[in-house]
């Protein structure tokens, strides 16, 4: 199996001011070219210091793929290092020097002469056009080792590794890599983990687990000379684990608890309702990110003080009184003023201490989530034990609330 | 100077399953530091690789930082490389192990053993706190190198960095590079550049423009021995800025527009409430986001059908009616509704198309926002331009939405 690195070059990237997203799309293309990628680097606009990353590179790696350092500015030297690291000449493409003037005089701008340094290409080498801009790519291929380089923008380096790069590396590539996912909610990563221990040793397909915040995913990732193939070592696999883990797992392929939530609405044409203390905003804000979202959300209340509690939701004095807004009580009753004002079908509720920190009597990361049809109402005690992290109580509640909707309309409470 | 190098660790990283933001992050913070990053890299989890990448970058660097492979599994094993590659001993920190214990205890859940090897800490390293996860990270000097490593997670890894890796590593640092922001809602990126044109050329301190989707940012950043000394170089700087774009400008050091509302609300003793369309929970969520904020939010209302937008905030039906719900009429109602409902002092709301695209005669970006205090309404019309971002189309909306109260709160229209 080929083995290829990702090598990086602009000290833009080094200072953190703009946000390396190269990276991920050449792996996520690699990958499914089935080449491995064992490491990625990335160094400043420094001919040195590029030199030798690519020398070590070379030096573990059948390929390498730089991005970056392709421009008509002085420090643009990448093209000049990979030529010389792997012995090519530089020579002036006559055709591309002349595209690169009319490039300017179609713009009815002055063109500086540094801009011709684009047009000299390795001469021997296989050369990716750039339809996104002036600088093309290339791949240098001797003594089996290749070097591809591309230029650093990603408006230029994505059309030119799915329209040239792609195609000339699948003599690299002996099949492909399939990923899918379990997605759980309600049961921690590392009982999971417990649970399906034994997978984690598997070679194809792989199993290896993800903590979101709020959510587990399983990651199943397959090897095989096609997809279908790498699908069918998966879906075994698959099958077993969502044996294992049981209610839990809302689904497969899924990025959000919210997305089942919105799609079993609509299977089943049902409308939804929420009513939020601590989660403030986060139900309605992550259903309606989901599209088609607009035919099965009816409303939200965000009633954050006891007099809202109660105006609008109608939670009754005495059991903010006897249990206080914190309580299952509170949760139950929230959620049937929310069924009961907005007509819909169903309704969730939360009510917590987000925090940071509790209130004295009562801790931070404490919450309390219902759902109800009307006819029955389940509540949820939730205790996330981050006592002081007010984003991540806020979201794992509302994904607890939401994973209760999900389970009356699977019918999986009763 | 001294010279770090970021090493990040994990094979979903290099699947491309995830996007790395922490090593911008880090080559963020390490540059605002004085401290250079001349190289980056990214390793599985694999560690044999590991280690060889950890020598080499301490071959060229005085400091190595690496992010990741610290959790419970079995593929877990950053903090082990680092300290054999070190020299450094494990040993169980009692203290630590109890918590790990308490954590799971508190929340009534059976914990698996292998938690505890999070428990296992560096003897004679410094050791970092995680007040947001069970990982700590820790810092190990020998001979005059240093290995620091760091949790993988995002929201672990930014907070640990700000509140002990910044401070330890001051002793590494020679100067002080402080950056100041102006920011500004409701002029966009490229008139504020024409404002301030000729101040992107200064060096000490530097001016440059950032849009933040919705607001904009002028950042102000200058190096000198100390923090006073570069506080002084970019005061009069500010000064100038603020007074050439006015009332955009709605404060300095601040990162969004609700941090300035909530401010106000807080200081006039006022609360608010909303009433949304199209943003959705966007307006409770970000005012709620702010501590102190459940001072000043009384309720929010998210009226996604028309049904909602009578019943519970009392549009009328002839509105709706006559100019529909994503109107300036029904923005004025519904904010009006929300301000009776709730008996806050100041109430905002929304109507738009978020998008993707329009309805087939309004297009999709399109909205209106408005703002009451009882006696009087203002209402702004939106046009993103952005036919079909709901991302980007809600969350300005929402950024208008809390501008319009912050003027009016500043008394600034009248």
């Amino acid at each position: 199996m080929a083995v290829c690195e990702i090598l990086c070059v602009g000290t833009e990237l080094l200072l953190g001011d703009i946000l390396n997203t190269n990276e991920q799309f050449l792996s996520k293309g690699l990958a499914q070219l089935g080449i491995s990628v064992l490491h990625r680097s990335s160094v400043g606009d420094n001919p040195v210091r590029l030199a030798q990353e690519l020398k070590a590179a070379l030096g573990r790696s059948d390929i390498v793929i730089t991005s970056g350092g392709l421009g008509p500015t002085a420090d643009d030297l990448t093209k000049e290092v990979c030529c010389e690291v792997m012995g090519f000449e530089l020579a002036e493409d006559r055709e591309l020097s002349e595209r690169i003037r009319g490039y300017f005089k179609a713009r009815g701008i002055h063109m500086p002469e540094s801009n011709l340094k684009q047009a000299m290409l390795p001469v021997g080498g296989t050369v990716f056009r750039n339809n996104h801009g002036t600088a093309p790519g290339a791949a240098l291929e001797r003594d089996g080792k290749c070097v591809i380089f591309l230029p650093g923008p990603p408006a230029e380096l994505s059309p030119m590794f799915d329209e040239s790069v792609r195609g000339f590396l699948k003599k690299y590539s002996d099949g492909t890599i399939v990923s899918h996912t379990v997605n759980i909610v309600g049961m921690g990563e590392s009982i999971v983990a417990e649970k399906v221990e034994d997978m984690f040793d598997r070679e194809n397909p792989t199993v290896a687990p993800y903590d979101k915040s709020g959510e587990v995913q399983l990651r199943i990732t397959a090897k095989a000379a096609t997809q279908a193939e790498a699908d069918r070592l998966c879906a075994p696999v698959i099958r077993e684990i969502c044996d294992r883990l049981g209610d839990v797992v809302y689904g497969t392929d899924m990025n959000k608890i919210e997305e089942r939530v919105v799609a079993l609405l609509r299977e089943r044409g049902k409308k939804i309702a929420t009513a939020e203390s601590c989660t403030a905003g986060t139900l309605p804000k992550r259903l309606t990110d989901i599209p088609g979202s607009s035919e099965v959300f009816e409303c939200g209340i965000v009633s954050y003080s006891n007099d809202i509690k109660m105006k609008l939701l109608g939670v009754s004095p005495e059991t903010l009184d006897t249990y206080g807004a914190v309580s299952e009580q509170t949760a139950r009753e929230m959620a049937l003023g929310a069924k009961r004002v907005s007509g819909a079908d169903i309704a969730i509720s939360t009510t917590g201490l987000a925090g940071p920190g509790g209130d004295g009597v009562l801790p931070g990361g404490l919450s309390f989530v219902a759902v109800t049809d009307g006819d029955r109402v389940f509540v949820e005690k939730i205790v996330t034990g981050h006592e002081n992290d007010r984003e991540y109580n806020r979201h794992v509640t509302a994904t607890r609330a939401l994973n209760l909707a999900r389970l009356m309309l699977e019918e999986k409470i009763k």
